[in-house]
This record gives C-alpha cells, structure tokens and sequence, in this order.
C-alpha cells in the first residue's frame, strides 16, 4: 500500500568519537523513505529542499522507488542544516548549529496522486505543519503515524495536542512521554496520551528499546544491545520509517501486526547506527536484515515450560 | 536442591511518595530468602543480627522452610539499620542513615549442614566476607552467585576482583558494569567481565529490564511496565533469591534455564515494590506468581511469520 513520510530532507555535520562527517545527507524523510523503501515500493515523499541538495541522492532514492513529486525544490535557497557533536557515551549530544533555511517558510503541498494514500508518517516537525498534511488527504487514511519531539511541548503545546487528537499512532521518548502527560508511570502515563486520542503508543527508549501500548495491552521490544554505534543519527527515523513500511506492506493495523513492525523498525535502525549518514542503510541486503530480525528472536525468546512454583 | 544465601538481615526505615515504614524488616537475605522459599524448600540463611531483631519475623521465615543455623545472634547488639528517601520518580534515593551495628565484626560461620550445598548466593557484602563463605565450603558448588555494588568498586576493586575471579554468575546493575569494566558498551562490558572469571553476567536496569550474557549469548527480559511503584527496596535482593531459588528448584545451570530464572526473579521483583517491607511477598500466592509471569509471556512474544523483506 501507499505511504507518504512527511518531514525534514537535509545536511548534517556530525561529530563521534569515531570521526567527523561534514555535509552528510539527512533528515527524518530521508532516513525514513528509505527505511521505508525496503518494504513498499510506493512512498510518497513531502520535503523541501534548497539547490544545494546532491542530485545523486535523489537519484539513489528515486531508484528505491520514493516518489519525489511531493519533494519541493527551492531555487537559490539552501537546504536545511544541522550540526552536532555526540559526548563519549554516545547517549547525549549538543547541537552546534541549526540553519532552518528553505524549512522556515515549508508548507507542504500534497500532489493530487497522494491524496489517497492509505498510510501517513508525519515526521517531527512544527505540528501547524503535520496538521495542514492530514487536512489535505481527500480521506481519512487507515493509519496516521506521527513523530514529534519535547521543543513542541515546549512552546507549543495546545497546537501539538490539537494535532495529536487526528493521529491513530504517536511516537516519542520516555522522557518527552513524562513530558506530555505530566506522570512519570509510563503506564499512568500512556494512559493519559490514549486519552488525547491515539489509538496506539510508541514509546522509543533508544538502548532499552520500545514500548508499544493501546489501551489493553503492553508490548516490550528490546534493543539489540551493540558493541559499537558509530553515529546515532537518524536511527528513530529509520525506526519510524520502516515501523510505517512494514505496516503499509502488510496493511494490517493489529495490535499483534504493529508488533511485528516495531521488531522491524528496531531491526533497521541497529543498521543506521553502524555508520555515518545513510551509508549502512544504502549497503543494506535483504539477507542481512533476516539476519538481524533472527538476533531480535534469540535475544527475546524465552519457554517457561519448566515453571513449578511452590 | 538446597541453596545457601549470605547477607543483610536488617531494619529499613523508608520514605517514599507514598508513606514512611518505620523500622520494617528488609536486608538483601531476608528479602532474597523468602523468595528463594517460593522455589526450594531447603534455603540455608548465613546472617547476622542483634537482639532486636523481632522474633515473629524469624518465625515466619522458619515457616517458610528457611535454615537458620547459619543465623548469628549478637545479644545486647542492634541489627544493621538502613534508612533512606525516595525522590518522586522512584528512580533515585537518598541515604539517610547507615547504622553497621552487628555487621561490623560480622564474620560468616557456616554450619557443617551447610557446606555441602549445590547452590550459593552471595548477597552485597564485603567481597572478603563473600570469599569467606566460598573458602568454607567443602566442595565446590554447582553455582555460585554473586551480588556487589559500586561502594566495593570504589574502595576495595583488587579483592573484588579476587572474588569475582572465583563465581559463576555476578549480578550488577549498568553502571556498575561500566564501572568494573571501564567500557561504556554494555557488550564489552560483559565481555570484559566475562573475562575475569564468571560464566554468566546480569546486568540488571530496574524499569528497563536486564540482559543476561555469556561468551555467545544474550538475553533481554523485560521488567512489567507497572503504573505504581510504592517502594523499590529490596526488589534487586528479591530478584537475586528468586533467580537463585528457581536455578536451585530446577537444577540446570544451562543459559536456557538460566533465561527462565531471570523471567521468575523479575515477576518476584514486581510483586515486592508493590508494598513496604516484605509485606507483598508474604501475602503472595502462587495463583497470583503463575498469572505475573504470564503477563512476562504476553509482554514479550512476538512472531515474524508475516514477515517479508523485499
């Protein structure tokens, strides 16, 4: 089925303790459409970007088959970019620099042949924003996907939970959960969010994993714990992007299904982190990612057949 | 199989959100004892306390089955008293109080009935006084299990490491893992502990689960996502005695049973926040145990029959 991501396409320059990238391509659309690529050949990608984005990129998306018809391109103007240093443990990071660029005046025009798409993924973005997407689709998708993030909860509060209330699936941290509920039980406080009108919660919690929840029930999805993440960037898009693939290639909106696509998501994000960029994801063999779903079932498969309590 | 379990036998005085518990009962052997007692009907308790340790507490332990030959008595002394603080959000706690009192000159003496044991837990203590019990057994345990904090790492690393060098399965939590092993990668961490000596390493991270390793495997197990937790003290203990307690009932120091083990001291670990003290686990039946670790099955379980990657 078809799938649009909406959301930013851009340079970064990141700093790890394995090294320096400069310029590297980016952004939650990207990571996510070509996460997603590896599930349905029918992502529709919404962006803007400025004339300084690298036509091979585009070109290497277009031959994963992402449709670029959404994607605006803004003459004499430069992409969005942003730039970042990662601390030693990889877990926190400081932003050097944010040039918003073409994104500070993006409104994302939906192309007509888009506006019947049975999936949307709205990556994190200004929620005005991911809200003008959802009023444009001539009917209601069957899953709507939304990303955000803490800032919005910062100075935006009321608009983010006007955008919330028109979502089926939110995905956001632990802390930024706490954030948006005001409780600290992920329990207390995925109930409060259903409440907002989700009718599923993903929360993301990076080297611990993901906790899926709609009202009745809990699904805890592990990480694969790595010896190495050589540059963390863009792994919750990749998460997200392909969580929204595998539900767009199964068109199954179940409980037992959204299972499956978190293992999934998580599965190709552990490949993000391996190197800089989207280079990993670019290498990637069909091969290699049955290969890492199979770790995800070694590491959570477990027979309580022996249990005798007394 | 008959398990030995070495360590505090105490009063906790304890504040959380939720209330104070004036000097309740607690210490790492009576919360791991009672509920090692769920599994095996032979626990060899090694402790020490003073006169004014509450006799009807002793009783019900005695009830449930648990040695206490092994248990010192100092008249005219006090037990080892704890007090601490919880902040709102459970996760951290402040130390109010550390009274040694009897645990001071404690010098542990296993009784001859003991030092034939298959199984041996080692709650946190001095890790001289842990090499003690192991130097007193006559013949070298099926397993031997371990519990340490930082506090030892910080002032007593070298003769923590002789006797990490001499267990099979050492218990600490991420931190302390960092810490012995000075990697930031919970997978060389483990390897490098893994090195010094032990078989198998837990990793235990309170609400986000824990990871069981050895030289080729790893195991995730979750913790139940919970909407109240009314007191955190003595879960670890309670995780260690259930683990242990489990691996004794069952007799199999094989990785897939060790998994099992894991699942069984996390469902005991879930009950025991559940009240102050050791309130919870005393009323707990084994309909209630059984329905837990089902909710541990239904958390987990998920299934890529559907899965196509393309």
């Amino acid at each position: 089925m078809s799938l649009v991501i909406v959301g930013t396409v851009a340079f970064d320059t990141i700093e790890t303790p394995f090294g320096k990238a400069d310029m590297v391509v980016g952004g939650a659309a990207l990571y996510g459409s070509i996460a997603a690529s590896h599930y349905t050949d029918d992502v529709q990608l919404v962006s803007v970007i400025g004339e300084d984005f690298p036509q091979d990129e585009l070109d290497y998306m277009a031959g994963r088959g992402i449709n670029q018809e959404g994607l605006q391109l803004k003459k004499g103007e430069k992409s969005f970019y942003w730039s970042g240093r990662y601390h030693d443990n990889m877990n926190k990071r400081d932003t050097l620099v944010t040039d918003l660029n073409v994104l500070e005046t993006f409104d994302p025009v939906l192309p007509d042949s888009y506006k019947e798409s049975a999936y949307v993924m709205l990556g994190n973005l200004q929620p005005e924003v991911q809200m003008r997407v959802i009023e444009q689709m001539n009917k209601r998708p069957k899953l709507i996907i939304m990303d955000t993030m803490n800032f919005w909860m910062d100075i935006a509060m009321d608009s983010l939970k006007k955008t919330i209330a028109k979502i089926d699936v939110l995905t956001i941290n632990d802390e930024e959960a706490r954030q948006l509920s005001g409780e600290y039980s992920l329990v207390k406080a995925a109930a409060k969010i259903l409440d907002m009108g989700p009718t599923y919660l993903v929360i993301k919690k990076g080297e611990h994993g993901a906790l899926l929840f709609d009202k009745n029930n809990i699904f805890s999805a592990p990480a694969l714990p790595l010896a190495e993440v050589y540059d963390p960037t863009g792994a919750g898009d990749t998460f997200a992007g392909a969580f929204a693939g595998y539900i767009a290639q199964t068109d199954d909106i179940s409980f037992e299904n959204l299972k499956r696509a978190i293992i999934h998501g998580s599965a190709m994000a552990s490949f993000c982190v391996e190197k800089f960029s989207n280079q990993r994801l670019k290498e990637l063999t069909t091969a290699e990612l049955d290969a890492r779903l199979q770790k995800f079932v070694d590491l959570t498969t477990f027979d309580l057949a022996l249990a005798e309590v007394a």
